[in-house]
């Protein structure tokens, strides 16, 4: 097997935060398989296939990007941000887990990207100064009764949170069920942050809040959702958004 | 106010790794303040001053830098890695919340970076494939005993994890006492990775470990601690290091 699969994430938006390891990766691609949404981020170059898919068909892209690296492609799975945080990188390797031996003997790279968690925690300041996690907040591929473990726990411990997925059209009320979980574990004072479309200068759209108000705010799929802890602080300006940030120390 | 101030991550090691905006605002930097380690990875243009300082002045090098912003310079603060991790971010608000109301006025902004743990993931596959966590496990900052409760937390949840600052000099064996913890709590032939100086090609060192075997692994100050969960495999391959990921649905 000669054929190499590099899995790697454009950053949240634009090309300004695509690190030059992946621009590189992707100029060298003769073929390019990701979401159609991603996808409308590149501009192939001549010669460079680019091979769009629905939201929904991980597996599916996944085994069409390696049997595109088995005969001998130079191939790229794309993925927004970076591509381990809930995105391409895992679902490659299922299917390499679970498809053809010969897979195994590819040579495939993973190339981190900026995760939009980070993207968002920068606008506001530094919500995430100290432990934290990330939640999927979709019941696609595992119970709610997780999610709500996870949050519990991870409120309960003291972590920042980001909430990947909030909200969805097939999943309208799963945001607000998860701030009224994380009322029983944090202040109703504790911050609360809304990062619509980071980086996207026409569409972006930051909003402030308190684990109280935020059941009234409004998120969607390209939404993320940060939950401070007893240590983030808000610093109010003279004029523009305050800061925020998480203090390095146990209160 | 008129003066800027910029915190910057450079990514985990090379130029590569460091996105396009965060070149061009260290570019246009007058002065530019970091730790000494991660200031040599900067090549000054002319006009153009470094200030480098030791690892533990955070503070005194944030109200250097505000004080240089304030006075009229565009000022660039560098971390390694994203600036809100772990890093110089939140060292630079509390700095401000605690120091010259006027501070409150400079525009400040963050841009982030990739951040040590998706690198060191992608190097070894995709093992923050679901919800994962970050934990510093220096007790600098916080009491050993909420460290404690962090990994509990997280291992009982079943997040994968990423331990920050495993070891020092002056903490020889925390993170032999954290891996003993989540034995409780974990079974023995839970993946463990050990990632030194990811993105350095001289020195970059992987290790694929299991809980049982990890104690016996050398760590560093450099070294970041992946530990995955019930759900994280590792696809053996003809030649090479094993791919390692963790499966995107909960068992």
């Amino acid at each position: 097997m000669t054929g190499r699969l590099t899995i790697l994430g454009l950053g949240p938006f634009g090309p300004d935060q695509t690190t030059p390891e992946a621009a590189t990766a992707l100029n060298e691609a003769d073929e390019v398989f990701g979401y159609a949404t991603y996808l409308a981020r590149v501009t192939p170059r001549a010669g460079q296939k680019l091979h769009a898919s629905d939201n929904r068909e991980e597996i599916d892209r996944a085994r069409a990007a390696l049997v595109a690296a088995s005969q001998g492609h130079r191939v790229v799975v794309v993925s927004s941000g970076d591509p381990g945080v809930f995105a391409m990188a895992s679902a490659v390797f299922e299917a390499i887990d679970t498809g053809e031996p010969a897979w195994r003997s590819l040579d495939v790279v993973v190339l981190p990207g900026v995760t939009a968690m980070l993207a968002a925690a920068a606008r506001f300041g530094a919500p995430f100064g100290h432990d934290f996690c990330a939640i999927n907040l979709s019941d696609n591929l595992k119970p709610w009764s997780l999610i709500e473990q996870r949050l519990a726990a991870a409120a309960g411990a003291g972590f920042a949170m980001a909430l990947y997925n909030p909200v969805s059209k097939a999943r309208p009320s799963q945001l607000t069920a998860a701030f009224r979980l994380l009322s029983s574990h944090l202040a109703p004072e504790t911050l609360v942050m809304f990062a619509l479309a980071v980086g996207d200068k026409a569409h972006e759209h930051l909003q402030v809040s308190t684990l109280r108000e935020a059941p009234e705010q409004q998120a969607d799929m390209r939404t993320i959702v940060l939950i401070g802890t007893a240590s983030t602080r808000s610093i109010e300006r003279p004029s523009g958004r305050p800061f925020i940030y998480t203090l390095r120390h146990a209160l």
